[in-house]
């Protein structure tokens, strides 16, 4: 399942932008919504790969049992989402190059999965150092 | 600063949808985004009132100083919307009909004013009347 992340993570990178990708599944493995940073794409420092990959889903009346794969550790504003939700796990396909609050959403019963994907950590890992102002950017912490 | 919020309130009560407005503002006070929630206009779940605003606002460096008003206390989502980015104060229009993440925020550092504004609360209290399970769902609340 965390391929079609990748492949929008990708899509991403090689659209200039901040390549992180995510979807979202049924509990029975069905894709529901897949979708990828937008920040740089659409100007749209509201759409972080998971918020896509949720809006991407629709309208639905309920979240359990679905399951959100995302390329990167998800940072405080996509957990809230998940948290709210009730999107019962997350597979994530690195938390190297950013550890977010995947700890945070364990703690409050979301299940979570750390797969230390190298693909993942090494698309990151190159856009971190190519591009460290827009990352800063992405996750609020320019300085100043 | 509320009447921005609530504008964008009300004008989603009569389209029909969930009637949450917010919009930002620059530490001088300028208008830098407003906007509503948009599920039932857009179809779009991950447009809150507080993530419309914040995505509104463009692309930013750095959110030190800001100002986000909302009409309703903000849930998980919102509220790490408004930690991830830095969002240096939070004005809730009120916290009656929805007690949000408000006091989870304040311990994480960031100023939180509680207004219990009347019309706020009535327009809220008319809507989740009129439209429980529509709310429920905003809230990721439906069961089952």
């Amino acid at each position: 399942m965390l391929s079609v992340a990748l492949d929008e993570a990708r899509a991403g990178y090689a659209e200039g932008g901040v390549p992180v990708g995510a979807a979202l599944f049924s509990a029975d493995g069905t894709l529901l919504g897949r979708g990828r940073n937008r920040r740089v794409q659409d100007g749209d420092p509201s759409t972080h790969g998971e918020t896509a990959a949720f809006r991407a889903a629709g309208r639905r009346p309920s979240y359990r049992g679905t399951t959100m794969t995302t390329t990167l550790s998800p940072c405080w504003y996509c957990s809230g989402l998940i948290l709210q939700f009730g999107i019962s796990r997350v597979v994530v396909g690195e938390a190297r190059t950013f550890e977010g609050r995947h700890e945070w959403l364990a703690g409050h019963g979301v299940e979570v999965v750390i797969l230390d994907n190298a693909e993942c950590a090494d698309l990151m890992t190159a856009f971190v150092r190519e591009q460290p102002r827009l990352w800063q950017e992405d996750i609020g912490a320019v300085s100043g």
